[in-house]
């Protein structure tokens, strides 16, 4: 399907030329995804890759380690937001526990794949090794091939880890060689000397490493939840999978992801830029505009949810809209 | 219920303080509005005014003044944007022929409550008397007190009339005291040249009157479906009920609207930024930041359609998220 065919059909639909926003562009790039200017969004799914990080242990984050554990526990139980979001909006939502620091009960919602409990303190060594890099990719890559093969065509992934976004900043900076100031942000706190605690640890770990490729940057810094999730959205991209990005942690995923990947870019809506500090920055050093931009900062894959509907609005007036001939309305003069 | 107490429940959710953002404001902003602090969204209802303006004469529109008949019979028949949008997102939708200047064939979904067909050419005299203007305003009212009395608790209004974005300049101009030129955008055009000469065509309109009320506004420069508007916004805000603000013209209604009833703002939500121009300086006069901002331009009450499943997002995690106590989660240190 040529972009000029599906661009005819969004122009002949009965609005004004353009009058759509970015609800055209986004019909145009799903069609083009699916190679089709009747395209559909098949069993939305929103997978949660949950793991604990070493650097907990320095006091970067408002909240103590065991909150990732007990938080999967509340998505296995139906109490978090993203539960709220994505029973609403018909999602299916899938947890897994990527390296979280203590064990949890088998639940169907639940996939366990983890290599170690928690990565290792990065401010004293690499948080994991290149191989357990590697490995935890093809893990992410193998879930979304099953997720693929259920008849999912459009997947988002979120996170839950305490600690993360010391990571995610890391690897902002590391990648997109922007100061470090500018990628770290509040995480989950609500008091700022939290911020410069954090950003005083996270400098010194800055210090200690230069990392030359994303594995090596996922090695020294990463996290076994982002490491798989990049494995994931290179996967869903193979897949020809419309791939939605959450928020800051996400995004940090995806820019490791395109580095390794750049074609993924074609396949990936932007959904909500965080309240955390780093992602205005990082969204416009990848050039992307984000669809929604509603103050949240939570993870869990949120954003991707709440912005659902928008994007099936997208592919409903494509399918749907009468044009200018079938209704009989006359044209622009 | 005090909003103290609304503001704990939501703190005590699980998740960061303050982290689902303009989703927390929603959330308080309707409990207040229904006093509880379990606040539901019933039978969510879109209003689309239709009618059509003597201004359209001058050339003000890209489009010939049948479109306006054309797209009712769209909206009768389920192929506009607002049919797609509503269909998806379970919103009952309701076409007010409140001045189209044909006469439409019967239909369900059509009430017909015009006195005029079309409002006078403004350049040449008032669009209409203020004894219309009060007769629209009460037919708005009652419209709204039926559908308030089928259960409706949540309400958006849109609108279709060529030639009524620049009813909607001159409101803005009027009403707000910001200069013409900032109040003028394409409308439904998709050339430039287009905008300039409805804006020499608008500036005579301007010289001609002076209006010293809302009413008298309405009168000169007004149009019957956004005199409507104002009524039904007056009474969807008496009803106690979620008042969904649409774009460009809907804000000028609510303009108006407000400055009659100023209460209204405490039940008004602003669902989307348009693309037309002169709506981002209305908001910003307003003080009011929209809830999305799509860039789409189109009426029809598309925005409020598409914004509200983010709405509803708000109401479910106020009443279904577990809290820290209910999930045994650990709070911030």
């Amino acid at each position: 399907m040529k972009s000029n065919e599906i661009q005819e059909k969004i122009n002949n639909k009965t609005k004004p030329l353009g009058a759509l926003g970015k609800l055209e562009k986004m019909a145009m790039q799903i069609a083009l995804i699916q190679n089709t200017d009747s395209p559909a969004i098949s069993k939305p799914t929103i997978v949660v890759f949950a793991a604990d990080h070493g650097i907990a242990k320095e006091g970067v984050s408002a909240y103590p380690q065991e909150v990732t554990a007990q938080m999967v526990l509340n998505f296995l139980s139906g109490g978090a937001a993203i539960n709220v979001f994505s029973r609403q909006h018909g999602i299916e939502l899938l947890i897994v526990d990527a390296g979280v620091a203590s064990d949890l009960p088998p639940h169907d919602q639940l996939w366990v794949q983890k290599i170690e409990r928690a990565t290792k303190n990065m401010l004293k060594e690499p948080a994991m090794s290149i191989y357990t890099v590697h490995e935890n990719i093809t893990l992410g890559q193998n879930l979304v091939k099953n997720i693929a093969s259920k008849g999912c065509n459009c997947i988002g992934f979120g996170e839950m880890g305490i600690g993360n976004t010391s990571s995610a900043s890391l690897l902002m900076h590391f990648m997109a060689k922007i100061p470090l100031e500018l990628c770290v942000g509040m995480g989950t706190a609500s008091q700022s000397e939290h911020q410069s605690k954090k950003l005083s640890v996270l400098e010194k770990v800055a210090q200690k490493y230069a990392p030359q490729t994303p594995f090596e940057a996922l090695s020294v810094v990463g996290g076994h939840e982002i490491a798989q999730m990049c494995g994931a959205m290179i996967e869903a991209y193979n897949c020809g999978m419309v791939v939605l990005i959450d928020g800051f942690i996400a995004t940090t995923a995806y820019l490791v992801a395109a580095s390794i990947e750049p074609k993924i870019e074609s396949n990936a809506i932007f959904c909500h830029q965080s309240d955390e500090n780093g992602h205005k920055y990082l969204l416009e050093y990848l050039k992307k505009e984000p669809l929604l931009n509603l103050n949240m900062r939570l993870g869990e894959g949120t954003g991707c949810a709440v912005a659902l509907p928008i994007i099936k609005c997208a592919v409903a007036f494509l399918n749907e809209m009468a044009s200018f001939d079938s209704a009989g309305v006359s044209k622009e003069n």
